[in-house]
């Protein structure tokens, strides 16, 4: 995969809340496909297709054991990903700035108007 | 649309190399459709679905002028992305430092051996 494709993947793993809240489970340690199923009420294929979406996109590894194959949460392609984001900081840390400059503006009137 | 369907939105969005060279192109500013259409081998109903999916995640904004409606971007969901993945950031960061650890003992072998 190139690094364009493997950031699409990982996007597009994001993009769906089980899947979000599976790795927000295992951000507190890696444990067993079933203990990972049972919060959800879903099928147990569902979450594999899920678990297999996140495999994919390399953001959970599974264990090698044939019996207990344990997830665990690979954080590899979230820093590619917030890397890509970081290119877009100074927007949003403008607009917070021009929030600011507007409220600071709406204090000055408001003390002018004697309010 | 709740907050967790506002991230689904925004990393869906994301996760498809056109609408992020869209992003990348309007971060040096706003632009008209057909402008931003240029570069992209591609019919321009294409281009203006990609542009509904942006703009539906909130990540553009169209101009209101009735002939000439620039796009431009809007990075507020992409604060809200980066804010999520923030939560993950130890476990890169760990993975670096084990990295980093594992760099370090093979130095000092080296020097055992005298090499």
């Amino acid at each position: 995969m190139t690094t364009s494709e493997k950031l699409s993947a990982t996007f597009a793993a994001l993009a769906d809340p089980t899947r979000r809240a599976i790795l927000a489970r295992l951000a507190s340690g890696e444990t067993s496909v079933t203990e990972l199923a049972a919060p959800f009420e879903m099928s147990m294929p569902a979450i594999s297709k899920h678990l297999k979406v996140l495999e994919r996109a390399g953001l959970i590894a599974r264990g090698r054991e044939a019996q207990f194959r344990p997830c665990r949460l690979e954080a590899g392609p979230l820093k590619d990903a917030a890397g890509w984001m970081e290119h877009y900081r100074r927007f949003w840390e403008q607009s917070f700035d021009r929030l600011d400059d507007y409220l600071q503006e709406l204090k000055k009137k408001e003390k002018k108007h004697g309010r």
